[in-house]
């Protein structure tokens, strides 16, 4: 019997994630868990963060997984240290193969970093990047308004044009040639911020990444049986059915709802 | 011992409500909900909402309030039957005094409503005035950008006149002299709104008419000591506390954060 992967994001974003580590790993079982009932993660607090993150991840691990992606940018940002004190498991979070390629890429040692608040606050792609090499300097700058803008469907209107200007205006005169998108939405608006920032900007999407860096620690799969999918989300089973046919470009066939025994109590903390 | 009166909303909207019914009623002792680690409520299913908006309203029924006003429109449209059959004590939402007051006001019998996708597919605000006057001709349009947009400060934004006039324009050639603003977050664009839409169309804010709605059903209490207030949250104390000090321009005394007790379970509905 095979272990599956696990993957949880925040919602529907992370669905780039699994794409990219079902085309490289075709015999693995993959569990997907989307919290499309409490997306976004990015402006919540870091203790909320946290403790959703350790729910999602309490339940992946309940399927018996032997490895764990968290595709959430934000989640990646701030729980990952959380989450490796409840389990032995490895725990790949998207920052660190997101930083990692960002440095390859970088001629100049100027990376831009976009993403959620929460991830910008956090300041995770920038200790991941000092890590590696200690005088990359990073500008950050928070999008909150890309997500929604995705989420209406509206990544090639105008709206989300000038919306991208906007917040693209902190790169202005800081010469960056790389940039990191660091939330999993980001990617659809590849089109409009290439317009902007020009040519030769290196745009990294950190899903495209995530599968080079799985492999290197992870022994392939090779048992001649193709990988089962398991799909789960919190609320709204057919927009996700919806919205993964169109990035995964087929129909998924197993997908269900959870839900969580929940009631309120006052935080003496 | 007063009994107070319970409010809850998706977050900080609802302090539009609340701030009308605190100048209406001095004495009476007040407690307020805002669920703001799992705002927004407009894009969730109809089943999350109602899950969501009963663990609430359990939450200030422990409090023993003698009456429940739901300020989130999302919450109002879909989940007051459901309320009703877990308490005794009189439910309130803002659809039907938004709906009263846009029949009462409209001369020509046409009226807008703009709400987030939850409101706006439940069609709470047509049943409502078609209750009232079945000849009511209503056009409803959901705006899910608006709330977003009004989050990230940017109300004023030239980014914000674009996404309206694009809503807005649902209204073109109907001809509706009243148009309801069905969200509490929506007042902030009211300054927009009247500039696109000009000034021959009434906006209905709700949050406006539901103290007077109130005042009809509740003997008003008159015992010469001043109300208490209690704000409790799921997320974000201080932000929550820094958005209330400029909607009610004072600072709150009485905040706490609240959690819920949760894990995942499989749904096999």
């Amino acid at each position: 019997m095979k272990k599956p992967i696990g993957i949880f994001d925040s919602g529907v974003g992370g669905l780039t994630v699994y794409k990219s580590i079902r085309a490289r790993f075709p015999e693995e079982d993959l569990i997907y868990f989307g919290d499309t009932a409490r997306v976004p993660y990015g402006p919540k607090s870091p203790n909320t963060i946290i403790e959703y993150s350790l729910q999602n991840a309490r339940f992946l691990l309940q399927q018996n997984i032997k490895i764990l992606i968290v595709a959430c940018n934000t989640s990646s940002s701030v729980a990952l240290p959380h989450l490796r004190k409840i389990s032995q498991i490895p725990i790949i979070g998207v920052i660190e193969p997101g930083a990692e390629n960002a440095v390859l890429l970088t001629k100049n040692g100027k990376v831009g970093v976009i993403g959620t608040d929460g991830t910008i606050r956090s300041q995770a792609y920038t200790k991941a990047m000092h890590d590696i090499k200690p005088d990359i300097e990073v500008t950050g700058k928070s999008c909150p308004l890309f997500v929604p803008v995705v989420e209406e469907g509206w990544h090639q209107h105008p709206v989300a044009r000038a919306i991208a200007e906007e917040y693209l205006a902190e790169f202005k005169g800081k010469d960056i040639d790389t940039l990191v998108l660091g939330c999993t939405h980001y990617p659809l608006l590849k089109g409009i911020i290439k317009d902007i920032l020009g040519n030769e900007v290196t745009l990294v999407d950190s899903a495209e990444t995530i599968a080079s860096y799985l492999q290197r620690m992870l022994p392939l799969e090779q048992d001649g049986i193709i990988g089962r999918d398991e799909f789960y989300v919190s609320d709204n089973e057919a927009k996700f059915a919806r919205i993964s046919s169109q990035i995964l470009g087929r129909e998924i066939a197993f997908l269900k709802r959870v839900r969580l025994f929940e009631s309120w109590f006052i935080d003496e903390d």
